[in-house]
């Protein structure tokens, strides 16, 4: 086998959609119109439809052997039925990747799994690989290829393997409103060929994918997995997020893709000293991708913090001292150096409470002065944003940024907004800065403890 | 003293704002602006300013003993040098309650504290009430009175007391999102005088005040609070969240309200005992207010599910796990009844994943049966939004609802809409029809054990 044969699926030069149909009631019809709609794709698509005669102004073939050119991926959504004779053809084309959107096998009966291995077996044997079956698809936004019947992410350097389509759904709506983006996706339904490591494999060499988020709710050859995010783990971040981590979980798991989920805290440990990311929970995994979509990890550990917000401010130090994160303190020539702008009622002590009259201008002055100190690793910029004294209700994030850029991010910067998720004009300035916003301390202080731990990961990797 | 004396704060016939001002970057500004902004306001209104003649059209005083009515509540804005002259004033012209708004006090130093404990002295002397120093104000939503600097937020049944203003005002953000709405709010600042206990005496007898709910850092007399909270908590529910739990936060909270923050265990334990519903973070202080606010709890704690999405449901699965929640067992006549709604792909077990191609007509169907059954207690509607074959956004939860209402509503409903906060249709629904929306798996199993508890509590206090 070819080692990054993967990029087949991801770098197609033909597709043929068996399966498509006009109508848009079908899942065949999404795909399509998935594919289509970016009219600069380079790959050549071709239908195959029986109740269509043309869709999109493409006429469709009756089966993939009335195609005279190569195809590189078969997407297959006819019914379950007949997936097994459509399968036969592909492999009479000499097809090279197949995706089987189609359900209806391994997850819902011992007979479906039966069905499933026995198109495994033929394609092995014909080197066919395949993805699926009961999967939405993949995508590859850096060329515009969305081969699912799911929306395209905003364009990034995020590389998704997700066992669930639709939480690779659910995370794409995340993405748009956290700003940040997707490189490749691929939902691998059922699982049945196509391994979590190879995907593993296949993204460690491509340029685009900076960060791998993996969802898993059952690890099939968990050893192979352990060994190849071992090696991958100190180049790029992996973020790891599991379902069925419990009984109950596992039971709705189960029903999911037809698989038992496996002992989860062996699975955790094992995970972490592999050196991945591993999250706990939904909130957790978006915080974490955006975390290290933006920030790069800090060279030390002590926290410094400004804020507008003495009770933001109380509600970071609780998660400072449950994340156990450390404060710096403030010497002597830092207090100097902020004293000039900031009003005689302000304590120079960290937390910094600016209270609610610091505008732009004092979160531009302190958070610079914050970024040059060397006792300070990472600036907490703590913000609720004042409806009053014509604020306006950006300029804290713009005074915080351009500190930030002016003292060229050597450090980082967690814009912490509590419950500023409406606020849209700092969604707008957070994509054109490329910088996140935690809206929770809990959020903030997640993100820190992450970049800490990640620099540690990464400094035990070179001394070792 | 009168027993309900509060009510003079949220239901004044006349206020002097003192230290009112034209300048547009002062906080004597934006109070001004904010009382005077409601034309309907029934208070009668009279500034007090030494810099301009005349603010939006009304002539100011130069002192609050040249007006000639009576005043109700005065409040206080000019700097903290001058507030103990105009304390004497107020004093003079027998005010029945002050609110100080001017910081630079208590939370500065031992000077300060020392100052406004004088004035509180001067004030009990006297049978004036403060609120304050060091505070936003309050307001009373109920009949338009802003008598704070901060935003008027949605009008509803929600009444909270602050430690904190900004926590006030961002937890008021966040009632915009999650369209639940403000009865009465007070920020008690430093609270040199007026306690918590005795807000929870007014708001148990206020009409409009349905659920309480608290941020607290330092709690001064808690023997009282508790036997405040004792005797409400069964009429009204209480949702408590405490600043300062932890070394780290109680540091920060020292710098904002001059007070060391208690012994967190032995708080919590005293809360859960007198019958508050207790928050470990701000994001369940808010899942808990609007759970609150548009579910009663239900007769018993059986929890159905049904979802489009495997994920959601596997994510849901483990929460129902830890919070050690029940998932019922669906009956076989259930099973019959809803099986003419489902695809014959459907396994008919709880969590009931009716996969991606459900739609409205299914969901309605579906929760329909569940809201009939007897077996079920409590309906989780899981949903990631399908953005495929050509359903709309908000018909599954167009069809939850339905089915809610045509069962009057007797059993919680909990829809879970993974990821679906960018989604302003599903916003626009939940305000109409007053139904929360939970983002999370974490989220929805929170809300659910918070009502199942709160059913436990009332139904001890029936029993004992």
């Amino acid at each position: 086998m070819p080692k990054f044969m993967l990029s087949v699926f991801f770098y197609p030069k033909s597709i043929a959609i068996i399966g498509a149909t006009a109508d848009p009631k079908k899942f065949g019809n999404a795909v399509t119109n998935n594919v289509l709609k970016n009219k600069n794709l380079t790959s050549k698509v071709y239908l195959v439809s029986h109740g269509s005669k043309e869709i999109e102004g493409l006429n469709t073939y009756n089966s993939i052997l009335d195609i005279s050119n190569a195809i590189d991926i078969a997407i297959i959504l006819v019914p379950a039925n007949v997936v097994d004779s459509v399968i036969d053809q592909c492999i009479e084309k000499q097809v090279k990747g197949i995706i089987i959107v189609t359900s209806g096998f391994g997850e819902i009966d011992e007979e479906g799994k039966r069905k499933e291995k026995k198109i495994v077996y033929k394609c092995k044997e014909a080197g066919i690989r395949v993805i699926g079956p009961n999967c939405v698809g993949i995508q590859n936004v850096d060329i515009g290829l969305n081969a699912s019947f799911i929306q395209t992410p905003p364009q990034g350097n995020v590389s998704m393997i997700s066992q669930s389509g639709s939480f690779g759904c659910a995370v794409f709506y995340q993405m748009e409103r956290d700003v940040f983006g997707c490189s490749k996706f691929a939902n691998i339904g059922n699982g049945v060929d196509v391994t979590f490591d190879e995907f593993l494999s296949f993204f460690t060499h491509d340029a685009n994918t900076k960060i791998i988020c993996i969802y898993i709710e059952t690890l099939s050859n968990g050893r192979k997995f352990y060994e190849k995010l071992k090696e991958i783990a100190p180049k790029k971040p992996v973020i790891v997020l599991k379902g069925g981590k419990t009984t109950t979980g596992m039971l709705a798991a189960n029903s999911h893709t037809g698989s038992i989920a496996s002992n989860y805290r062996i699975f955790k440990t094992a995970m972490i000293q592999a050196g991945a990311i591993m999250c706990e929970n939904v909130s957790d995994f978006i915080s974490a991708i955006k975390t290290i979509s933006f920030i790069s990890p800090p060279e030390g550990e002590h926290v410094g913090i400004l804020t507008n917000s003495g009770g933001n401010a109380v509600f970071f130090g609780d998660n400072v001292y449950k994340f156990n994160l450390k404060l710096a303190e403030f010497s002597d020539t830092l207090k100097e150096k902020i004293s000039p702008h900031l009003i005689s009622l302000v304590k120079k002590i960290n937390p910094l409470d600016m209270i609610g009259v610091a505008e732009e201008r004092q979160y531009y002055n302190v958070a610079r002065e914050m970024f040059e100190d060397p006792g300070i690793d990472i600036v907490v910029g703590s913000v609720v944003i004042p409806p009053f004294l014509g604020m306006k209700s950006d300029e804290h994030f713009r005074g915080l940024i351009r500190a930030w850029n002016e003292t060229g991010r050597k450090k980082p910067l967690i814009p912490l907004f509590l419950f500023s998720e409406g606020f849209e004009e700092l969604k707008e300035l957070a994509k054109k800065e490329k910088v996140p916003i935690f809206y929770t301390p809990h959020e903030a202080a997640y993100a820190i403890n992450l970049l800490i731990n990640r620099k540690k990961f990464l400094n035990r990797k070179i001394n070792s």
